[in-house]
């Protein structure tokens, strides 16, 4: 039953009475309802429910609504099951217009109350305004948004100013399995009219909305060294072997300065030069740096200024260390010496980086390092993970249709911003479809993505809904070449 | 039921034949059954039984036992258990005989035949000679050992050549809760009489028999970086704040040298001057470099030279670092940045080393350290164990008893050996009760202590057992004073 259909045809503001809003907030509770989380394979009955929740949603406003087959999961212990299908859907062919394609997803991560939430992650709870439960920012309501759009053009009795084309997969929270193949497989069907794609799976970066048009991508590392055959006791047998975890130590200790800066030879020289004008737009973001120290508990950032922590966060390489599987991590105590170590760290990549180059680097510099040592260990190290960055024009027509509309809704102009983390899928699709991407978001700054007490405000869920309702008219107004 | 009771009296030779034998196997076969892991409170009740079967032995033997309350043991979930008694015997109260107490323990480590056993673990099972299973050589052969010794003398109608006593715990493997408060307890009481305490809780160097003389101490340390409030991700945040787990490894790679040189300053300074008499002594030792390093599976050891690997194993210090709490211990990737890191190192000590002064010195350096970095992130340094080292003195007319029996029994010199591990109860017993100490081993090198496939060689049960008769004979020579 769309929320807008029992309205009087009315112009466009009036679409937002009370009945109408009582009914998306009723929707997005029904959906967070929903415990779809993709990484928790007990749970896949849930997942399909939603997949199948999202098509009848789309089937009901009249879309072509397709449920694409995309094949097993292997599980770790050799079984497989079906993956979560991905719901295509269209409104519209006509060849004049142009042909948008959403993307979304409607899986999440796992919660549990437990975990320190305020509210039951699963029972939508409005406090203040601001609608907590897992998946509500992420990605929930954004997708929600923008079923809202198509069925506001419905209830106004409107064309559509453009084709709009959706895509929602449920596997996103656990690294999209099976989409790569499928986008691959469509190009030249679901893609081929496809002009631009929207993604608006991320967040503002302050109160003020935002485009974005970058993200990180990244390199993930895992060192192993080797020693002993087994692990041994530190009081019967140290002092008489060179241990790995010193050897690892020592060498995950030569990756970064103390300040942070990434000591691996090459990399640094890859990255684009900060130019004049980005430098100008970094100065004219809306960011409050003492908020975001307070967010973190921490007593100073890496930066004091806020151009060069932005540019840090979004447009530098940075080398994390996340940990060292096989030694020992439990509480107390353990005189162990462990045979085998694996540290894990991983590197943000920038333009110009280059993931095959980066890996080459990292290999040689941890080899070089490690053969100063002169340790009797052996040292492996892989890339496991080689993601690129993805970056867009702001000037591209696509955005500036996007500065017009958050103009027209908010009377703001927006904050061009980057995202620090990587969206895979935003590469995929630039580098198998050619298509040009916007980054289009409606979360809130605060939303807690992937955190306990996940939220989406109200203000954001439906003026979120009015920004993309004011976009689509914009990209209509872009000249078909 | 004895196991010598039921032979003929005849000379101490023709008491070990095949009947006894068999029975001294069926004994221990019976001892490895009971699963008495000290470790797993819901084998308590195995536990309990282990001792009661300990106090029997005793009690068949005509020994004055008694089970020793020494309280309950408190479990992380707040509730308490009662810890198994500590069983006292005695044999003998002619105060013009010396009179020794033998020290043992009658629990075990844990062990599943999953792990990697070619055996069931509590199920002694013979294989060309080795008997094979959890608690063999550590420690229930060796108090069963010293069990025969009494009744050896028995079966022969001879007359105790010492007092005997015997105390036996059942939480060793676990730190031996309880027992130190006990034994301060009983100082002036079960104590009071005791000339020498004789622990055969260790085992030889090689195949040929040693004393062990001295085991080193240890000090281990948490070392805790605290940065951001949450656990952060990497993509997200990374750039913007100081990691803790840079500056934790950076710091724990302040502590050793690639070559294994400890480099916080005055701890290399402390320890005991390497004599020439010393020297003379560990060249003489029995020891097989290239077996060792095959065991170990390493291709270089750390010295490679005999006289300076067992130095470097027994008589200086050694820092281990064990692992790291806090951050992302499981296989696979995740782009975490832990908020709160606590790295565990330990060190080993040696004479003249004193934990107190350990603590100052790594504290002080470790903070020095961390401020050179500069870092927004608080430090927090810990000390959670301060183990002394123990040394005998080889000279000691227990020690000369010792060479003596080993000379007569098994027609060599025993090797004059340490151990690289702590045995708290001998530093314990010296300080709390002022008696001289003797470390004397019957396990064999290669038993497998602690690890899969523990065994028991039939020739060092019964050799051990000989050994212990004729030792009790030779301490019963020291003159009296």
């Amino acid at each position: 039953r769309p929320c807008l259909s029992m309205l009087k045809l009315e112009p466009l503001r009036s679409l937002f009475n009370p009945t109408a809003l009582t009914c998306f907030y009723q929707t997005l509770r029904e959906w967070v309802a929903v415990e779809s989380d993709s990484s928790d394979v007990s749970k896949r009955p849930e997942l399909h429910h939603m997949m199948n929740l999202t098509a009848d949603k789309l089937r009901s406003l009249g879309g072509k609504v397709e449920m694409v087959d995309i094949g097993l999961q292997e599980l770790p212990d050799g079984k497989s099951i079906p993956l979560p299908k991905v719901v295509t859907a269209q409104f519209g062919e006509d060849p004049s217009k142009h042909t948008v394609c959403i993307y979304g997803h409607v899986d999440v991560q796992p919660a549990k109350k437990e975990d320190g939430w305020a509210t039951e992650p699963y029972n939508l709870t409005d406090i203040n305004g601001n609608l907590y439960g897992r998946g509500a920012s992420d990605n929930k309501a954004p997708v929600l948004a923008w079923i809202h759009t198509v069925e506001a053009y419905k209830a106004l009795d409107m064309e559509l100013p453009v084709n709009v084309k959706f895509l929602i997969e449920g596997m996103e929270e656990t690294g999209s399995n099976g989409l790569e193949a499928m986008i691959i497989a469509q190009r030249d069907t679901f893609f081929l009219d496809v002009d631009y794609i929207i993604i608006s799976d991320c967040g503002w970066l302050s109160r003020r909305p935002a485009l974005t048009y970058g993200t990180r991508g990244n390199c993930y590392f895992f060192a192993e060294v080797e020693g002993p055959k087994q692990d041994l006791h530190s009081g019967v047998y140290g002092g008489t072997v060179i241990e790995p975890m010193t050897d690892l130590i020592g060498i995950l200790d030569t990756l970064i300065s103390p300040s942070g800066k990434i000591l691996i030879p090459g990399i640094r020289e890859a990255v684009a030069p900060f130019s004049d004008e980005e430098w100008k737009m970094y100065q004219d973001i809306e960011f409050d740096m003492e908020n975001y120290k307070e967010k973190l508990g921490v007593k100073d950032l890496m930066y004091n200024n806020k151009v060069d922590l932005l540019a840090h966060r979004w447009r530098y390489p940075t080398v994390s260390i996340h940990g060292i599987e096989g030694a020992f991590s439990a509480s107390g105590s353990k005189t162990v010496i462990p045979a085998k170590v694996t540290g894990k760290f991983s590197i943000r990549q920038v333009p110009n980086m280059d993931p095959a180059t980066v890996k080459k680097q990292v290999t040689e510099y941890l080899h070089s390092v490690f053969a100063k040592r002169k340790s009797p260990n052996s040292l492996k190290v892989t890339m496991i993970i080689g993601a690129k960055p993805w970056l867009a024009d702001t000037q591209h027509s696509l955005y500036e249709a996007g500065k017009e509309a958050i103009k027209k809704v908010f009377q703001v102009e927006p904050d061009l911003i980057r995202e620090g983390g990587t969206i895979p899928v935003a590469r995929t699709f630039q580098d198998v479809t050619e298509k040009s991407i916007i980054m289009l978001p409606i979360g809130g700054f605060d939303d807690g993505l992937h955190s306990q007490n996940e939220k989406m405000s109200r203000y954001n869920y439906i003026e979120g809904t009015k920004l993309f309702i004011a976009y689509l008219h914009e990209v209509a107004q872009i000249k078909k070449v």
